[in-house]
């Protein structure tokens, strides 16, 4: 099946199974905490985590249907995510529609965060054991940690590759490693597997990101449904502009960090930016590492003998060159 | 030993336990996640919650160590809820200096309370299993939904008993019932031991509650520490508040509801709103009603047929008594 189609039917699953079990909470818990439930968790978005697990599940050789309810917890993890995001970033819409804090409220928004959490974790717990739990926390965890380095790094333009990867893996990439892993690991995978499993997550993660950095400077606004120029008006240090700071002449270089140390002069410059980052090849750079992370995620997909995984194999690997070409 | 002396040592072991793990920590986080815990977590408090999990941990039969990591997660997700509660209280002091939000900012609070609860979740789940922590996770949900019934009642002036009984058992007694109920498990406690030590903290928690609301509107600021009259400024409806409207007479129940409506009058009718509570019997019954609820978890304590548990039983009697007696 062509992947698009698949990752459509997948994501109708496991909209199915969440409502399912939001229909299930609506009769324990205030009606008006089910209404920001639903809210926040069926306003659009391709459930790619949930995805993830799901086919690295099949790919380690599960059948059964527990492994959606498994995968539904990476789902309320990114939306408590999300929500909690949207708070601190005092962001009015999400998705073209109202973010819940704009809806509903701070502590609401808050306190839906918090909820989605709790729910999360005790899903993984109850599907795929205190292993997985574990391994969930910790990408909890480090993705906080993410945060914080970025909050720390936010006024450093003096950024090296390394600090850019310690907050892409922090935030984002480890969290895709455990989807991974964990939905491994309800497969019945060994060590082997999962922690191959895990690697084409992370590795799939970072590349993920890195082409998220391209299209903000050069993607069609039209095609992604944002705006470009976003990172730069914000004054985040993404891959093309480090890339491009270590590659230009003292004076482009120049030029370059006192527009991102303005925060006018960020909101203005767009095009001058993407022109000095192209001089640089800092956009050619950072796609290359993109392509070498997607390289580097097929790589560690684990051999398996059992050839009815082929299947779930091209899925994956399927999914590496989609997110490699995407242009929104 | 005199309870006061065995909560301080207790409380002492606590902090150390929670020291170390933060010092672990340190290795792996950032530096300023790090601080933040170390100020949330280490600002006074009398740790009552682990002190819950490990005297009914000792009450059904458990002598290990393990039990101290087990109790620190219950303070871990306290710490995690004040941390949020004045996000959205917006509230510039804890205990006499300055809130999370206040010293470090909106971000930093938001997703410190976030790191605690999965830290909290991962040691319940290492150290009491996966049936712990569903235990855990269903007490943290209904925190949450406790706090929304709030929201919801907030300017509903019309509230019984039973409105106010849902929104504490919710806020604060489910999980003081997780506290006996996961300690006692850890314990080895077989269902009906682990049931009764959840009653136990389920009235324990509640007793406490009305002696707070109690203290709100009668107790000596110089004791608790607290100015009076918090919960009225607040509009907050109250148990000794609640059953007195129940008793006024028309007159006096219009006086009351439009004092209760009104924000401005609120915070300067102290003395007139006691004296019609008083002259109602709100703050009697109220007290009643606290005995009862002390009563009640005193007889929820399972009997033991382990006569070396008699001393165990002793402190948790004593920490009834203490609850209804407490001037702070």
């Amino acid at each position: 099946m062509e992947l698009k189609k698949l990752v459509i039917q997948e994501a109708a699953k496991i909209d199915e199974v969440m409502r399912q079990d939001i229909d299930g909470l609506a009769s324990i818990f205030d009606p008006l905490l089910i209404d920001i439930l639903n809210y926040g968790l069926f306003s659009g978005g391709k459930r790619l985590r949930p995805f993830l697990t799901t086919s690295a599940g099949r790919f380690s050789g599960c059948q059964d249907e527990g492994l959606y309810h498994l995968a539904t917890s990476f789902e309320y993890l990114h939306a408590a995510t999300l929500i909690h995001d949207d708070v601190i970033d005092k962001a009015a819409e999400r998705r073209g529609s109202a973010s819940v804090v704009e809806r509903f409220g701070l502590a609401e928004a808050i306190l839906a965060g918090d909820f989605l959490h709790a729910h999360s974790m005790q899903l993984v717990s109850r599907f795929g054991g205190p292993k997985a739990l574990a391994i969930f926390c910790q990408a909890t965890a480090a993705m906080v940690d993410g945060e914080y380095r970025q909050l720390r790094n936010a006024e450093n333009l003096d950024q090296s590759e390394i600090d850019y990867f310690t907050v892409v893996k922090g935030k984002t990439a480890l969290l895709i490693g455990a989807a991974c892993e964990i939905g491994g690991l309800y497969g019945g995978g060994d060590e082997d597997i999962c922690s191959g499993l895990r690697n084409f997550g992370i590795h799939l993660g970072c590349g993920f990101q890195i082409i998220d950095d391209l299209l903000d400077y050069r993607g069609d606004s039209e095609k992604t449904g944002k705006a470009t120029g976003n990172d730069l008006a914000e004054g985040k240090m993404t891959l093309p502009v480090i890339y491009a700071l270590q590659r230009a002449n003292e004076q482009d270089r120049h030029t370059l960090l006192s527009i991102l140390a303005d925060p006018q002069e960020r909101g203005q410059s767009l095009a001058q930016v993407s022109d000095l980052i192209e001089r640089h090849q800092g956009f050619s750079e950072a796609r290359k590492k993109a392509e070498e992370m997607i390289d580097q995620a097929m790589a560690a997909l684990p051999a398996l003998e059992n050839q009815g995984s082929l299947n779930e194999r091209a899925v994956l690997e399927q999914l590496c060159t989609y997110v490699l070409n995407r242009d929104k």
